[in-house]
């Protein structure tokens, strides 16, 4: 068979790992795929001179758009990242009839739906296992291997940086600012690590799980996201210390009023496998009611990883070419047709447990003040523990356990504890969430 | 579109959880599949009579050969177990152009490879994911989604009953025999425990990974298979104090003069996140050189986990009735015409670290003379510790980690060692993986 024609748009750091891949792997994916998958065409402003040798014989351009409309190219693998000209080139392409592989988690959390509906109503597909959880295949588990299951929930180690800085903070001790700086130096974090510490990729990521667990649209607008900037170094030893680790967990719940789509530091109990995915590493459990907990980890971002799940789905693409359109795997796990429009609900009817750390003044009556605050909200006390002041520092620092409770209720207790004379400073509140596996 | 026909062989502990997840999970499945999947006819002796209800409208009858005959079945699921009839049935569903699920890891193992021969021949497709690790997705991962690489190697803890056992021997401080019993009065092992045991389970299940890794054909009759059955508590205790853990491992991995294909119990580091994985979960880890380590871990056997994985096959099943049979995933991972005839080593040329426990009477020279027979074999020690005697024993335990060694020269020393007047009893030499992950 004659080799399927690729036309690849960004040569950066997924693009050169994708065609390095492509090139020392040809043999082995084509024994997969039944031929050879070859790059024809490619659209780059500049690329590393290692590259050179693996681009001979593509037809390299700066205009994207070229590429895109070349009727030679079959697929087009979009990997240049952002929102624009990333949507109008994988429309395009879509229009003139090509399949898209794209890393664009971005892209897919706030254009999705209209990419999709394109690519149906064309009868070509979208792929985007490159969007989540880098070489980890868990779009594939999601969508085909558990078809199976309702799922339950999803709660996802998803983003690497997140969980390098808080690995990090628990091993050494260390504060989060310090080591921000440190993953900067090694280039595990972005000179602006906004997207990453404020959790805005790993909610990008979370949206689309979320779709593909329930069969929702993407509505990343919905999605609760907080970052890990807040945690400090005292906040991860005392999770410790009650038998708990902190993750920057993504969370998408069926619950009986909606869906929870939340992004949020999480304690977790250490015993779960979850709990003891370290450093850059993602990890996805998912929990299906006929399957029960299944767990997908690898590395969740870099070069070569990203293109491993790119490649996959040019495979893909490659086999499904000949399959009627209407009888391919769904973009979003559930026929277009059926999707459901479940509500997304608010943060505020959120339930979880709660570790909360309030710094208040040795003094008598504080204890029974804070309690009769949560106590009036309907807010169990599961464990109290009153820790060593920090040096120079007048109050104790208070750490609780609550059991769950609505979000709603946590918020006006903890804006009555706050406004206590003998506390000060702000409460710290984080999530806890038993999971299983 | 109307319903797709399913006709079952077998109402036992898998084929209730289909109907329980069939009938369950409807219209969630149709959501996903684009069609219902029914099961319209069943073959069974007997059956729990909770299912009387979800049996509604199928006709039942006890002759599997009838069903598997019957045209207006479209797709056979076998889960009948064992090899005969189950290959006779098999056989027939395919010559009579049917599609065949099935859960039968021994069969896959065992017959695979005429099985996918016939099946690619009359142009259907053989689908088996629930015969490894129940309802983890790992078939699709090796055949799927990870496409991209060439795998390195798979490491898998893949029988659930041996990992319950080594579980409990290591928290409970408990011996095998013991712990094997409480098993078998929880449900965990057979009264006849042979197959889970000495390996032989986990043996077909590596067999049929081995092959999707590396594109080569079935060979259970070369994979080395080694139980579990001589491990103490005190070897778990004593690798533990190293900084192990001993699991019951299926190694497939490629060298330069050939594949390893190999059971065994397993020293891992205990910091690895498969040395984490405990009680009847379980866990492959796959490292293919894109991706890097990545791993899967969820419940490998239970009605409704192995249920999960078998639906999951008919929903790819229905999804690909369409699909040129020339661009279906192959059976193999790797199309049929381009599998590999690599070598399957002889365990003789597998170089693996060990775990040696030697029992030696405490006398001078005794150490000198186990480590000149190590010495001379070339065989260098990593560590070594003298642990306390058992009660009412004369002979120390000599513990010891050595280098990386082939079994050839292992094998030598380990003769010499056990013919040593000081020496008493056999050598334990457990097997030592660093993994990665």
């Amino acid at each position: 068979m004659k080799p399927i024609h690729v036309g690849l748009l960004g040569l950066g750091t997924v693009g050169g790992g994708t065609v390095n891949v492509l090139s020392r792997n040809a043999a082995e994916i084509a024994r997969r795929a039944g031929r050879e998958i070859r790059i024809t065409h490619a659209a780059a402003r500049a690329y590393a001179p290692e590259l050179e040798p693996l681009l001979q014989g593509v037809e390299i351009c700066d205009d994207a758009f070229a590429v895109v409309n070349n009727p030679e190219v079959e697929i087009i693998v979009e990997l240049i990242g952002g929102y624009t000209p990333a949507l109008e080139l994988v429309m395009q392409a879509i229009a003139n009839g090509k399949h898209v592989v794209t890393a664009n988690k971005a892209l897919i959390a706030m254009h999705g739906n209209e990419i999709f509906q394109a690519a149906q109503g064309r009868g070509v597909m979208v792929a985007f296992e490159a969007a989540v959880a880098g070489g980890i295949p868990i779009i594939k588990a999601l969508r085909e291997g558990l078809a199976a299951n309702q799922i339950e929930w999803v709660a996802g180690i998803i983003n690497g940086t997140g969980n390098f800085i808080l690995t990090e903070m628990l091993d050494k001790g260390r504060d989060f600012a310090e080591v921000l700086s440190e993953a900067q130096a090694l280039g595990y974090a972005e000179a602006n690590p906004t997207f990453d510490v404020e959790g805005i990729d790993a909610a990008h990521k979370l949206t689309i799980l979320g779709s593909l667990a329930f069969g929702i649209p993407l509505q990343f607008d919905k999605t609760y996201v907080e970052g890990i900037t807040r945690i400090t170094r005292q906040d991860v030893a005392y999770a410790e210390q009650l038998g708990y680790r902190i993750k920057h967990l993504g969370i998408a719940r069926k619950e009986a009023n909606g869906i929870e789509l939340r992004v949020h530091p999480t304690l977790i109990p250490r015993k779960r496998l979850i709990a003891n995915v370290n450093g850059v590493m993602n990890a996805v459990l998912v929990k299906g009611d006929a399957v029960g907990p299944t767990l997908y980890y690898g590395a969740g971002a870099g070069s070569e990883p990203t293109a491993s799940a790119v490649v996959a789905d040019l495979v893909d693409v490659t086999r499904t070419l000949t399959t009627d359109p209407n009888n391919r795997v769904p973009h979003l796990a559930f026929q277009p047709s059926h999707l459901s429009n479940l509500r997304i609900m608010p943060m505020e009817e959120v339930q979880t447990a709660c570790y909360l750390r309030v710094h208040a003044l040795d003094e008598p009556g504080v204890m029974a003040e804070i309690a009769g605050i949560l106590g009036r909200h309907g807010i169990s006390i599961e464990a109290i523990q009153q820790k060593e002041p920090a040096e120079g520092e007048e109050s104790l620092p208070l750490v609780m356990l609550t059991h769950r409770v609505e979000e709603r209720c946590m918020n006006q207790a903890i804006a009555e504890i706050e406004a206590l004379e003998c506390v000060s400073g702000a409460v710290m509140r984080i999530r806890l969430e038993p999971l299983s596996g």
